[in-house]
């Protein structure tokens, strides 16, 4: 299971105040708690204005880099941010996120490939935005996959993003992403599938029981990834267990020494 | 979602007090609590010998109904007991269970077949008892459904158990029942599908995350009825959460409904 550590975001408002303040403490602190909590990547996004933004991702870049040795997930559209923290990055690392979209596709594609990283491809595009059916997100995909592969990256580089939508606007948008997930299945065997999960969520009440449960659901479907908090005791207790029950984790190793460590449970 | 509310059972040392003591009023609260929690039948199993278990079980059947309009689950594989209860009986009960065990077929089937009542069916025999494949577990099902339908039975009236074994003692025991569940889906598309569920989580820490997270994804397989405790605000939340997120909850009207009555969250 590969988990992009998401806590290091500017949108929020604790983060951004640190990076106002260049408060490297508290950057590494979210970094390393993170790391012990299982992370793959740690995702840094630093949220600021465009010109701010090269200064401030190479910054949250370095410090994640002081306080760990995990790779980043660079979380950012703009090429002059992912350009500079690509040049210095220890490890290689994964890029949030190419789409369909023209600017992504003229100006992120191109660094990902030449820095051959790991990459994050979104089913949505600029005529469509996000398609509501598992085919019109299919066809998106498959052309991003092509433009990846074409590039020289392997289908294991590629972690795609069905795209989740609110439940509470449309019955049916579980289903589709789960029906996504599958498809993406047959169709790259190799490629990873990850997600943020929060979004299926929005709008209802009991928050945590829906993104958990849906969580659940999308790993049966295929899903190997997840953008979330590592450190969210009962997320992690769902994603373990459901890693355990699709038949991963032999002798039920992990999710025990998870429950031993203190990383789940109460 | 098809609930059976499994509180009322004689394995329960409070339950077999109240059986000896002939507590009316304990039994009483347990069926009207299930029912309020959501449940579509109270399963009621004496777990007393059986020269013993004609007069508990109709006492609990009594009793049951005298506290809510539900039919009653027959929990129990003694003729005797089974045919107590079937004439006295004011809806139409689900039997638990029938299994390819010749004791079952003589004894417990033809009582379903003649008072025609809903079926739990077990894909487990006396030459294999449960069998290590989903193959194995289909040719028994395969078996126990033709029997049903040649007695008069209609799918709708079965619900088949893939039987759930411990993930302690073998990685791909969930992935088994999993299999097993969406091959059912596929040959029977009008049967239901049902489990107990803490079988999986037998010699692990943490069981009701497990549980809850088997149960989410058992759902996303094609599983729609649970035998559990709809009292149990967590495993009732997962459960309404999944039948939700697929697809199978117009406007999440169930859901919030739910939500709003306290039947879920904390």
């Amino acid at each position: 299971m590969i988990i992009i550590g998401e806590k290091i975001n500017g949108t929020r408002k604790m983060v951004a105040k640190a990076i106002q303040d260049r408060d490297t403490a508290f950057i590494r602190q979210l970094a390393e708690e993170q790391a012990k909590a299982g992370s793959t990547y740690i995702d840094i996004n630093a949220g600021t204005p465009p010109a701010r933004e090269p200064g401030d991702l190479v910054w949250l870049l370095e410090n994640v880099q002081a306080a760990c040795d995990l790779p980043v997930c660079l979380d950012s559209a703009n090429p002059e941010a992912l350009k500079a923290c690509l040049e210095i990055a220890d490890k290689t690392p994964l890029i949030n996120s190419v789409s369909g979209e023209k600017t992504r596709i003229d100006g992120v594609l191109p660094l990902a490939l030449k820095y051959r990283t790991n990459l994050i491809l979104l089913a949505l595009d600029d005529a469509q935005g996000i398609p509501e059916t598992s085919d019109g997100r299919m066809d998106i995909i498959q052309r991003l996959v092509d433009l990846a592969l074409d590039g020289g990256l392997t289908q294991d580089q590629l972690l795609i993003d069905p795209l989740v939508t609110a439940i509470s606007t449309g019955t049916e948008n579980a289903v589709i992403a789960f029906e996504t997930i599958r498809k993406i299945k047959v169709a790259f065997p190799m490629v990873h599938i990850t997600s943020g999960l929060s979004n299926i969520s929005f709008g209802m009440p009991l928050r945590k029981i829906i993104n958990r449960t849906f969580l659940a659901m999308c790993i049966s479907a295929g899903m190997d990834s997840a953008i979330a908090d590592p450190c969210d005791k009962d997320l992690t207790g769902t994603l373990l267990a459901a890693e355990m029950l699709m038949g991963k984790d032999r002798y039920c190793m992990n999710f025990n020494k998870a429950y031993r460590s203190g990383r789940i449970g109460a």
